[in-house]
């Protein structure tokens, strides 16, 4: 497939996580192009988000420099100048404009940023960019928090005038829960598009991808989606069929992208996709997918591999959508459980090996409404979640 | 102090429980009295609930059956007739009219009960009745699931005309998620009210109350708060100020009570209190009051007794209310750790002890934009919480 031409990537360690990891990267363009930006709805948002808020959409972006190991977020005006020095920074050693470089912090809340660290590894990751694969691998690996790895996609979409490339990255694996866009994910494509179509295309796609995964449902400061798009690949995508297609693989690549943050979520031991079938609407669907996969019942059943469907059901009933519950069945990978309001007789031990032996567990529930539809993602709940984020600063 | 005259109780077992344990209660009242009930807004509730809220408010209750180790709950048409059965066989062993028979369940939720247990149980409870504290005691336990122990208040109230005397008992420990009430309380006092009166009482008390205490945030398809008044005294509160009075007893009972639920949530180590100051109104402190208690990483942090507070900061930022970051600040255990949108520089050691050291965590967070105030308490989340949610039922 191959990445998408006319970018460059990197990623370093510089010293802001004290393991010595990667924790800065750099993705940027050798041509001014378009960028566009979904963002946390937090009201608590770290000093980069509201950069990038001022910056995009734009038609001039160059570079977006991430680090990773510390959120500048809730660090009052020191966070904000600190920012603009990244900033700063990165287009001096770039010779482009400082509104042309976007910044992405992710990491704990609530410390500043050890600045001279940061500068000097922005000089060292600049100077060290580049259009390999392995340079795209660094990057996606300097963007990590608590991830146990990357997550990364990559695909070609045929548009009647040629191939576009996409290639995108992103990290988890804790405080998420979707409020528009769910942790740093950064897609980057060939292809040459009007940065509104851009910034609608990606507002639908978070929709149906990042906006429809969680892990413990806190959502984070400083969540942000970002597209950007050069125009390498010299095909236009302005016809009806071109926008339809592109935003078909937009969407899916970030699915993709999606569905592995709650794979690797903190300490997680199954994947659990939420199918909510026969709600009065899909937004109803969406509340009562939402409700379900933060119920720390039906995860703590999941881990466990306990088919104590009741938890579902009862969480369903208390999303606030309308339900049926004399309409209301539930399948537990494939298992009729629960059958228009009536305890179904099952093997409980053939269920529960069901749930044991795969990795990935899918909750079907029909609700009686009406045709209303909508797919969830998220991790289970386990003791090493727990255990993990009791000891995460000290 | 001493009991309200004029009832009785007890706790037996029946064999609902496979652990032997105590699994079903009775209080009753001598004469037909007032009781009023608040109940779980889920829409998929229990057959007892759909039963006791045809009979509440009601001036002719007799008697209130309660069972533990099965919710009766998602079991359809066999579930409601089981219901019926139980009001039936306790009314004729009491001699009463079937509506004047209260019924709570709790428990596994999907699972028919046990009826021939549960119909000789009953016979057996309620020829063991009596008015002793330790009756009292009794019925306390039985409607126990997976507490670690009983949940009781006991309270004299002093209006002008004499002393009222006020009894409760409340049950935990798990899917404890507040809408309206949380989980079995029972409330009995041998103050003479009307019915209507009584009904407003509850409703105000449950708000600030067992409305605001959460373990996981699960709401429960039984959830039931029911009180009793028998007027044995020979009291009358009708004049304002004996009202005024009342209500203030009541609630403190109730706030009493409700506390007890997350002290013992399931494998908690904290009892954690929030309280939410400078929200533009009380409703919006509720709001952000019981989003920072439903996120599982501010509780892990408290588990770890981790000032990680930036994960307390930020979960208020997205519970949908107006709050003003640069004007907002937190103290956690009294120590002030975030001032006017910036850190302050702490002894992280010194607050991880004094979280350490104490069973109860106090939450402090000001969010700068009016006056509203509100106080929420809920659990940590620990490892044994999980470990003891994934081996429930199987």
């Amino acid at each position: 497939m191959g990445l998408p031409g006319g970018f460059q990537f990197t990623g370093i360690a510089c010293g802001i996580k004290p393991s010595g990891k990667l924790d800065l990267a750099v993705v940027s363009s050798q041509t001014p192009c378009v960028a566009v930006g979904v963002y946390t709805q937090n009201i608590v948002r770290a000093a980069s988000i509201e950069w990038n808020q001022q910056l995009t959409p734009t038609e001039e972006f160059k570079a977006l420099i991430i680090n990773s190991g510390n959120a500048n977020a809730c660090t009052g005006q020191q966070g904000i100048d600190d920012n603009q020095t990244i900033a700063t920074i990165a287009a001096k050693h770039l010779d482009v404009q400082e509104n042309q470089v976007l910044v992405l912090s992710t990491g704990v809340i609530g410390q500043h940023l050890p600045m001279s660290q940061t500068a000097s590894g922005i000089a060292q990751a600049i100077s060290e960019q580049g259009s390999s694969r392995d340079h795209f691998e660094r990057a996606s690996m300097a963007i990590l928090t608590t991830d146990k790895g990357p997550k990364t996609v990559e695909s070609t979409v045929s548009i009647e005038s040629g191939d576009i490339k996409i290639a995108g990255m992103a990290k988890g694996a804790g405080m998420i829960g979707p409020k528009m866009a769910t942790m740093l994910a950064i897609i980057v494509s060939d292809a040459k598009i009007d940065t509104g179509k851009a910034q609608q295309i990606l507002n639908r796609a978070v929709e149906r991808s990042f906006n429809r995964i969680s892990v413990e449902g806190h959502t984070s400061t400083n969540d942000a989606l970002i597209m950007i798009c050069n125009g390498d690949s010299g095909i236009e995508i302005d016809s009806a069929d071109a926008l339809k297609e592109f935003e078909n693989a937009i969407t899916e690549n970030c699915i993709q992208l999606a569905k592995q943050i709650p794979a690797d979520g903190e300490g997680a031991s199954h994947l659990i996709t939420i199918d909510i079938h026969g709600a009065a609407d899909d937004q109803q669907a969406d509340r009562v997918a939402r409700t379900v996969a933060a119920s720390a019942l039906v995860k703590t059943a999941i881990t466990g591999a306990d088919p104590n469907w009741g938890r579902i059901v009862s969480a369903a009933g208390y999303a606030g959508a309308e339900m049926d519950v004399s309409m209301t069945s539930l399948k537990l990978n494939g298992f009729l459980v629960f059958e228009h309001g009536q305890p179904v007789d099952i093997d409980e031990k053939q269920v529960s090996q069901a749930l044991n032996d795969q990795f990935e567990t899918l909750i079907e529930l029909t609700i009686g409404r009406g045709s209303g539809f909508a797919r969830h993602w998220t991790s289970d709940l386990t003791q090493e979640y727990v255990r993990f984020n009791s000891e995460y600063t000290t």
